[in-house]
């Protein structure tokens, strides 16, 4: 869909480690969806319901699982992950700017703040003199970074990004605009009078290759520090209450939320909208659909699920006044039972 | 409730095409609700369960549907949608200042910005040297404008609004504090290491007349753009993900989420935190009911809803409980429907 | 964790009423959990889910209920309530440093604006003219002020909160960064060519000691306010939309939602990403757990919940499958029930 500087299909090939097939000498100067795609354009099939598009595409080249390709009217890279490979390959073509290191004449920065002189600080972003900004670190527009922060080496920041407190992100970590980090954490007690705040005095720690959505919100522990450990993935408006702990490679799908201590193992998907309850454990490898609320530990992996179907709402009516009298409609059963089987008896 | 410039109640019936009843002679110089309104206000009736105030307003006209004329205590006005009539009205009464026109010192342009004259950029806000800012348009303050951003005029974004990239609004969108449209989608393939980002390269575009409520966030696709047609309306804290379409008119409300390449027809509403799973398709018409998730795509015009209907706790956790057993309980249902016909046939 | 000036167990024990037991000239230097505090810490046990960790610390003092009092290696501080008295013991170790009064160099301010010669006004906040900030507020970066609205004393605003416009704080409500309260109210009526705009006209009043979290929302009323009265505790990416009303003490869990002109008691506690619809009202007193949906107004106190509960994936779209025929099943069993008594009736 641009116009960039070009690879020839066997020169990608030979850097991604594909097979080419067909005519491996045209140049590929974009990326473009199957349907879309022009004679210079990649695109790729990996999600089959996608199959009919690519007999009419006019793509360049198709990145495809080899037995695809037979039904490509256009040159083929074959790769055993197709979505894998164009993820690789479309870094090539990502044309984002690199921004230019040095600190903006509108950036607020207090004495005693340490920043790399290959950071870039952008307009109007506040730095606390306790705060470390590491090598080609970036900060977009209006960032704050408050006491005790660390900024780790080429972490990006997206504009209005907020770490509050004693928040340290890892090397590589990429944080979306709006996002708040280091918040106090929800911690009430009650007294006669009303609420009495519990002072939040621990942080966050991000771990490395983090990618953290718009607009979340991640909290500072109360004691001890909420904890992303490497490569977790965040989508847009997820709430991580204080004490969190979120195992390696994690990804959690927009919406999602964890209430406070939970701990949720490495490699776990968890859906949009999905909830995870306060002090639960969840082990590795678990999935969980979109809207699900966990209201247990979960110790075995494997995909989980709550909620009810969609239905038309007439429908549904009928069917969820029945869901009052579910337990009583069981007892019905068994009552049932009972008294079929004393008739069948007695008929013996 | 305010003091402004009045308006006579014959002005207003000609004005707005309505029919005044009683003494059409009065000035009215504001709006309130039936309840707390003085003589000088405009009050309305749309929702019957507000008619015990009617009878005991002091406002100093209704907009009404003709059914409830006889029923006030004051003079009225006719409206067949009394809703309609009160919002057209209620416009005149808005004391929203109007932006002056102009680049406030504070604010940071780049060099290649397109910026109508009579656009006005408020304190702080960042522009990048290849947006274009029609005329008109009004940006509060903080507001980051990327590359390749447009904004249409007599567009308003409130507040830390930011364009990240690839962003064009049409004329008169509203976008409110906080939103965040254009960021990266939650595009992640796997490979052993660990997740490869799949660079999000798409933008999104949004129709005219649209509003964004606050803090909301629409991301920008990943190849293609993200989409809202004319006059789609989102309350605050939705979440757009990449690449999806919503049809005119549509309107979502709060905390609604619609996942990646989803499309949604024209005319539809979404209730207050309903999701929308990954490349569905709902149809024109839609209404969905708050909190229900769309697992399957949806073909008719319709009101669809998913969910249990809340309960005390106590009978809930005992139906609940039930829940995981419905499928046996189905079974046993059966069993009994067999047993029973066998008994009776038995019996003849 | 941290070192600051200590205190010794029996002036812990005089200054918060407490009992102490074993040695009390200890000196204590900061708070811990159970698990991982010093000799100079201070930590509680309130969860008996913790009680493990008692018996192997090595804190230099423990809050705790009498009975736990033997099972401590360590001196105790004996508390009716281990939690309240350890929220008010910790904020004697809460080190975030006092904001310095005056305005920055870089903040906007306009003419007319009262700002109290004690107020902190941090970089590139802007303040209306209309506005008012009083004694001793403290506003953090980039913290927009819009017309009409007042920041009572002692109140503290994180960095880029923005309260748009008619916003009222109390004395000593402190809200998280990325917040924006006034913003408009969603209020559409709709003509034939699509949806009209209802004016937003009312504002926002907040109580004293409210705590609002990180990017939450709170709508201004159409005409009257949006309330919240005093002591009322919101976690982060709440949504509250206008003309809501949250009596005193309710706390809300992170990303619950209440829609337009709901009414909340006073001591309510809503869970987590729960939801309650417009116009309803829920009385003092009621809790609603996590991502439950009020459809319904609750006129008693008490616990209510909905919602299906967590499955194995598997089972789960079994039993799921047969919630779309609970009516059916219902019927079902009411006619095995008529069957069987004709049958017994029969037989006898």
């Amino acid at each position: 869909m641009h116009d960039w500087t070009g690879y020839r299909i066997d020169q990608l090939a030979a850097r991604f480690g594909l097979e080419a097939r067909g005519d491996a000498t045209h140049v590929i100067r974009g990326v473009a969806p199957l349907a879309q795609a022009a004679g210079t354009d990649l695109a790729f099939l990996a999600n089959p319901r996608y199959t009919g598009d690519l007999t009419r595409t006019r793509a360049g080249v198709v990145v495809l699982r080899a037995e695809h390709a037979a039904a490509s009217p256009v040159p083929v890279l074959v790769a055993p992950d197709p979505y894998l490979a164009y993820a690789r390959i479309a870094a090539l073509f990502d044309t984002a700017p690199a921004a230019a290191p040095g600190i903006h004449a509108t950036a607020v920065i207090a004495d005693g703040a340490r920043i790399d002189a290959t950071a870039s600080i952008g307009p109007g972003c506040t730095v606390d003199g306790t705060a470390v900004i590491a090598a080609a670190a970036v900060l977009d527009a209006h960032c704050v970074i408050g006491p005790h922060c660390t900024v780790g080496a080429h972490a990006r920041l997206g504009a209005n990004v907020t770490l509050v407190t004693r928040v340290v992100l890892g090397q590589r970590v990429l944080i979306h605009p709006g996002a708040v980090l280091g918040a106090d954490g929800f911690g009430l007690a009650r007294d006669q009078a009303g609420w009495v705040k519990v002072p939040q005095l621990g942080g966050v720690r991000i771990g490395n290759d983090c990618e953290i959505g718009a607009n979340t919100t991640i909290d500072r522990g109360a004691l001890e520090d909420t904890v992303l450990e490497d490569d977790v993935r965040l989508d847009n408006q997820i709430q991580i209450a204080h004490n969190v702990h979120i195992g390696a490679h994690s990804a959690l799908a927009g919406c999602a939320a964890v209430a406070g201590s939970a701990r949720i193992g490495c490699n776990c998907l968890i859906g949009g909208g999905a909830g995870v309850l306060g002090h639960l454990e969840v082990a590795d490898g678990v999935t969980i659909t979109a809207m699900s609320l966990v209201t247990h530990s979960i110790h075995q992996p494997g995909v989980y699920s709550s909620g009810a179907p969609l239905e038309d709402n007439r429908a549904w009516r009928r069917n969820a006044a029945r869901m009052r009298h579910l337990d009583q409609m069981a007892q019905r059963i068994a009552a049932l039972e009972k008294q079929l089987a004393a008739l069948a008896k007695d008929r013996t």
